[in-house]
């Protein structure tokens, strides 16, 4: 212990968030409202009742309540692999030779191997508690399905799983754990739903993405009696639930008299980013501190950082309400070679207006970049990380070298969201030595923007 | 919370164990001593030199000192992971409708999803000190070779590991792991040592064993300037450096006034066994409690429960010291089916001795049953066990049912050793129905026994 600080800070079960922080209930402008995809009008809770549980609707269009409780059974589940603690990363940093201090807070630590389970929990404890039979969802690189496999068990409940075609002939091992824990699984796109057929028919051969996934989870949805969508990432209620994340950081720093100047999360759909920062961001939204917050996307799927700001389908089939994001539209495939997770073509309607207002700043690193940090971090801190998290692994990596060139001690928080145990496959190839970058260039883009919808009197 | 204990007890890492616990201090006999197999006397640490670390033979050999400090660099290591929580079993405990208290102590939180990592980090950190380049080592399952991987990361070694060759098919995975830490691998039996070259003639295409890969490693640490062989299991400075486990499991349950009544542990080499037991063993044997052991055994490589109480080998060449140890013989290669790990054909002399002396009983579980138990586990608990923990799971499940029977409330305690995200393969077979068992016949242990090394004036 340097500092006085531990090499890893520990709440006890009771110093658990008792309540989920609603950031919505501080922003001064609300992020523009979902639009139902037939009329093109505001979405209302009775639009949404057909594919998701009632009480996760009321929490999406919750935007008044700064703290909703947390329900005894889902805390239950929750002492079974939180809290979850915050390192100090004290042999990354003497590697670096920085003056800064850096500290992430540990999702990995559970089986589905990252921070998913906060969420799957709580979906899955509503589900249950509204009479349901089983829930369906998409999975890319399985940690969500992973999760939401887990709680299902826990909770006694069957689960649908479309899996992005790629990462089950990829990852074989997480379709086989998904299965242990009872689910049943389909590679996506498949035969079995219209939104399948459609786009194996638009694109044979093709791997998947996860749109095409969750058009055809949210249909077996709506067409199975007893059955809702659940999704793991982008909704308002899945940043309620990682609200947790941020938290107990806080709580854990707190202790020490610790107060991040940096906080650093990767971002796919936002959920984990939008779980880390919550206490934080709070602090920052009412004034109280003002530290700064960077999303770290992928460079093949660069939502944030060369995304528009418009309207767009949640999925590829457009069965979802329109919701206004960055986004490089939902056509969008990243590259097969693409290892790195965050694969999703848009991102959080929360984080995209909090980014859009100015408190988060975003940027974008190519993969072979992001292995580099990921290796570099597993052999000083043990952890073999998630090449997800390994997005803010880089980021934390350079800012703390900016501080060796300054002299600055600033300290960085950073959120290790995941563990990179079922993604071997792609650190292979980064050892080989044959993993290639992909960075899509502006015609490719451009392109992509096309399949934008036209929304008559919006866009 | 339920009966005041939480789900989790961590301790701090302050409270985190200053010395190793040397159980042979307490043993009333000491275990028969090794012979050197040139001339069947009795090794002394000239003979173990050549081969193993200076520190590591002084640790062999002693068995006067109760307690031998942890060198502050090991402690640092062990800071990045540990303490591991004890948990309690609540949900496992509810699904069973035992009156039993369950605890397991979780020494799968880390890269290595291993309680190995204990002893990697010991032995890397000797072989630093005494100014060597690297250690070589094999592996089967890959929990060893892989704790030694993330060991030497962090001390700056180099590391040879052989890896037994149908592990290595069959885990691509764990070599990648291996790899990424900056280890060098190759699958055993192997064309590089003149040990592996007899092995593979006298059997061509053999999917290897943990005997032949020792004989490889060992070869490769004499021939290697610089080099020493270290090994992750049966050895006794392996059961001292693994005694943390019992330790900290003590120094939890204390803090709630909690003593086991019966401490489970699966059994291979004994390593798991032999630390997860260290504190409570020295009551026993000191007259301060009386609580029962039992070692899980796999059906398909029995050494407890089956094997001779005899002089072997360690490995398949011959060219390791005579160890008394229960045996089934250095030959023993166990079925291509069999799955769960514990491949070792000998057992720790400690525990042999302890078995002998009636301080510890033995069962012995087909795989089947170990992967039911396992899925059970996983369902209740939330974290996927490894196979080799699951007998352990299997066992423990065993003694609740019986209290159900009974009525008595015995608190149950095992080492759930590691985690089982590299297992995917053996537990795919579970679930999709095709796995099989495998018991040898007494003929084929008898067989099997002939192996035995013939030693003039000892057997």
């Amino acid at each position: 212990m340097k500092d006085n600080v531990p090499y890893k800070i520990y709440l006890t079960e009771d110093e658990m968030p008792k309540a989920w922080y609603n950031i919505k209930a501080d922003m001064k402008e609300q992020h523009d409202p979902f639009l139902h995809p037939g009329t093109g009008k505001p979405c209302v809770r009775e639009d949404m009742l057909p594919i998701f549980c009632g009480e996760l609707v009321d929490q999406e269009l919750n935007d008044t309540d700064r703290f909703i409780p947390i329900p005894e059974d889902i805390r239950s589940f929750y002492r079974m692999y939180r809290p979850s603690p915050v390192v100090r990363a004290y042999c990354l940093e003497q590697k670096l030779g920085t003056p800064a201090k850096i500290y992430y807070k540990f999702e990995g630590s559970n089986t589905s191997g990252s921070h998913k389970l906060n969420s799957a929990a709580a979906q899955c404890y509503y589900a249950k508690k509204q009479g349901l039979k089983g829930v369906s969802t998409e999975t890319g690189a399985g940690q969500w399905g992973t999760a939401l496999a887990m709680a299902c068990a826990y909770f006694g409940m069957e689960l649908k799983v479309y899996m992005v075609k790629i990462s089950a002939e990829q990852k074989p091992a997480r379709r086989a754990v998904m299965e242990t824990y009872g689910a049943s699984v389909t590679p996506s796109p498949s035969d079995t739903t219209d939104a399948g057929r459609k786009i194996l028919a638009a694109h044979p051969g093709t791997g998947g993405s996860l749109g095409c996934a969750i058009s055809e989870a949210i249909e077996f949805a709506v067409k199975n009696e007893g059955y809702r969508y659940v999704l793991g990432s982008v909704l308002d209620h899945v940043v309620l639930h990682q609200s947790v994340i941020g938290l107990e950081a806080k709580t854990a720093l707190d202790k020490y008299g610790v107060y991040p100047d940096v906080i650093i999360g990767c971002a796919g759909g936002g959920s984990n980013l939008g779980g880390l920062m919550s206490a934080y961001m709070a602090d920052k939204l009412t004034g109280k501190a003002d530290p700064q917050f960077i999303a770290v996307e992928p460079a093949s799927c660069p939502s944030l950082t060369r995304g528009r700001y418009a309207y767009d389908f949640g999925d590829t089939a457009g069965v979802t309400p329109f919701m206004r994001m960055y986004t490089i539209g939902s056509g969008y495939i990243p590259a097969p070679n693409h290892a790195g997770g965050l694969r999703y073509h848009g991102m959080s309607p929360i984080l995209t207006k909090l980014y859009h207002d100015g408190y988060i700043s975003a940027r974008a690193v190519g993969q072979s970049k992001v292995f580099e940090a990921a290796t570099l971090f597993a052999r000083c801190e043990g952890t073999l990380p998630a090449p997800e998290s390994s997005h803010a692994i880089h980021a934390a990596i350079e800012e703390a070298m900016k501080c060796k060139q300054t002299g600055e001690t600033k300290t960085i928080l950073f959120g290790l969201s995941g563990t990179g145990y079922f993604d071997m496959t792609a650190y292979q190839q980064y050892n080989s030595g044959s993993m290639t970058d992909y960075i899509p260039t502006d015609a490719e883009l451009e392109e992509n923007f096309k399949t934008l919808p036209k929304i008559p009197g919006v866009q």
